[in-house]
């Protein structure tokens, strides 16, 4: 039987020589870098690129080491890219931006869509994230938000993006991908949903409950107590709660913010009734420019993957290559395309960092589409 | 000025001597493999990868190197604990005990339920998957058919899983990771909504549509153009189509299927009302116990990844290296984990498969949880 500890002796010798080989590897690289920077010529070469994988392909033996050693040069050609980048940076122009970077977002003076009605937890969003002396409307549906803004009549467009239980608000995923507006902030804000009734109204009076359908999704639990109610899913809670103020019929109840009902003048016939206490919804902010933060820590983006096997791994793996966390992934179907995918991930960074630049321009060159929806 | 062409040179030399030492290595891994088979000893060891990192952070010249060589070696790491997977798999290959391989289930003779009425789609993705000597019933909720068939008194449950326009049905995910039933089947239908009506209506009287919040979700474009109508979601299509039927208001609609108009005696007011028409849902059938078919070709999985960076990039990795296809990747919140997510990823395969074994088992391993909900 095979000894470990010899094993691992040999395994430490091999390493040694292959941390001399790596340096040594990006000492020419370096020199590449100089060169480039002389000539203007690009980074990334993906014809070079594929060949040498090709190349070291050929090199291996046997099906697993053919695979491992590819994995392991995309690795190195990533890392050699990066350090690239770097020297590019540090000598030369900086490489053309659609983004523009900014000090500090303007928060006050500005005017701010969203969606619903005041006491609306999108209302309690906006006021949380921007000053007190803005000017605010709202519109009935999550397009009209985005509408105000693509046309310039509003600054920014406050929207729900996704709920800690209910998952993501699909609608809003969808959206973005129609409109060309940018995420320019976010702004979480802890949602505590009741049970509102008429000041005259009882909990045993109560056989029909309105809410919007992912405040029915966040109590499911409390109504499946409740299975004789009668369910009806609205715009969004705030606009149930005025529907319970306005019908003034007993038998109705709606699930919204304390706020809400402070609002609409309604009674809390139950509360607690979220089986999950730390229920928050995560809401973006957008805007019709793309610019970004100075300080900014999270970009998100949007691609269709190729169409071939793998393809979505070789994309998410330009941001594990170049050290950047990802930290959320999400799927919706393309309109058109049966059991086709558009994905959005989430990672960390900043558009000026090297790694974020070099990750970018390797997952462009793998997607068929690629758009960064923003950095904040 | 550098020559390029000579730095590529060095390149290709240091080059093939990393791919001799990568071999090198790989062969070693592989005594480590078959001592790991001896000692039954964990392929995972994350001190002695935590300690041999640090290693080569000091082995290293310069922050750039540090960092470059760390990411550089966890790759190697990486691609070594695969090796040894696919080692130990061949040697003793570790069963999937709990599934059960069957030539064929029975379709003909068993005891169905699906959520909704008659006239509604999962009833006719009932049909079409069985034959026609079953029994059928049907329920008000997702979780009553699973609960049907958790206590037994149902062989099978049929339910949407997903829309080609809408995408998934989230609770039937979460479902699936709270109740311990096996997917053993799918089917997919074509879904042509049409508006819906009494006999006497016309399309001008309507103020009010009905419909499920996907029907509702899948026609947004033409709800849109009739923005002074009231949508109200009810549980189901066919629901909705009762519903009219039984309120007799002329203003009243339904979004549903052409079969739930006849069945409830409507009028179809408008056609193709989906703005895509090729809009398709997926059906799964659940049961008890975990079977597969001999013929099974795709296997879905359910897991939540550890809470390190790359990680959920390393899980995909094991589908990859078996050269599995991924077909598809959702996420959905952990209740109680704000901004924690539980995966569901479905990949072409059987679980016979000496790939699929191996990626299994690579997978089981990096991830804190792991649940194969079926092959089928």
């Amino acid at each position: 039987m095979t000894d470990l500890q010899e094993c691992r002796r040999k395994i430490d010798e091999i390493d040694n020589q292959m941390v001399e080989l790596f340096e040594k590897r990006m000492k020419v690289c370096e020199e590449v870098a100089e060169y480039k920077i002389h000539t203007g010529k690009k980074v990334l070469d993906p014809e070079r690129e594929h060949a040498k994988l090709e190349e070291i392909r050929k090199k291996a033996h046997g099906e697993f080491n053919e695979l491992g050693a590819q994995e392991l040069f995309q690795q190195i050609m990533a890392i050699s890219r990066k350090r690239q980048y770097q020297l590019l940076t540090e000598h030369g122009p900086k490489e053309e931006e659609d983004f523009q970077m900014v000090e500090e977002l303007p928060r006050n003076n500005v005017t701010v869509v969203f969606q619903g009605v005041e006491g609306a937890y999108s209302y309690g969003a906006m006021r949380a994230y921007f000053e007190e002396d803005i000017k605010s409307y709202h519109v009935k549906l999550f397009r009209d938000a985005m509408e105000e803004v693509a046309a310039g009549r509003a600054d920014y467009a406050v929207l729900p993006i996704e709920n800690s239980t209910a998952g993501i608000v699909a609608d809003i995923y969808d959206l973005l991908t129609e409109y060309n507006l940018f995420i320019v902030g976010e702004q979480v804000l802890k949602v505590e949903h009741v049970l509102l009734g008429l000041p005259e109204a009882e909990l045993s009076d109560i056989s029909c409950v309105y809410s919007h359908p992912q405040g029915l999704a966040q109590c499911k639990e409390y109504l499946e107590e409740h299975r004789s109610w009668k369910q009806t899913a609205v715009s969004n809670t705030a606009a149930a709660a005025k529907k319970v103020s306005e019908e003034k019929d007993r038998t109705h109840a709606a699930i919204a913010s304390r706020d809400a009902g402070e609002f609409y003048n309604l009674k809390v016939l139950a509360e607690n009734i979220c089986k999950n206490d730390s229920n928050v919804t995560r809401f973006i902010i957008l805007a019709k420019k793309p610019v970004y933060e100075n300080n900014s820590s999270k970009i998100s983006v949007c691609f269709e993957a190729r169409h071939e096997s793998g393809t979505l791994y070789n994309v998410l793996s330009h941001m594990i290559y170049n050290g950047l966390n990802m930290t959320k992934i999400e799927s919706r179907p393309i309109p058109g395309k049966t059991w086709e995918y558009r994905f959005f991930v989430d990672f960390e960074g900043n558009l000026r960092d090297s790694a974020v630049k070099n990750a970018l321009r390797g997952m462009e060159a793998e997607t068929s589409y690629l758009k960064i929806l923003g950095n904040y």
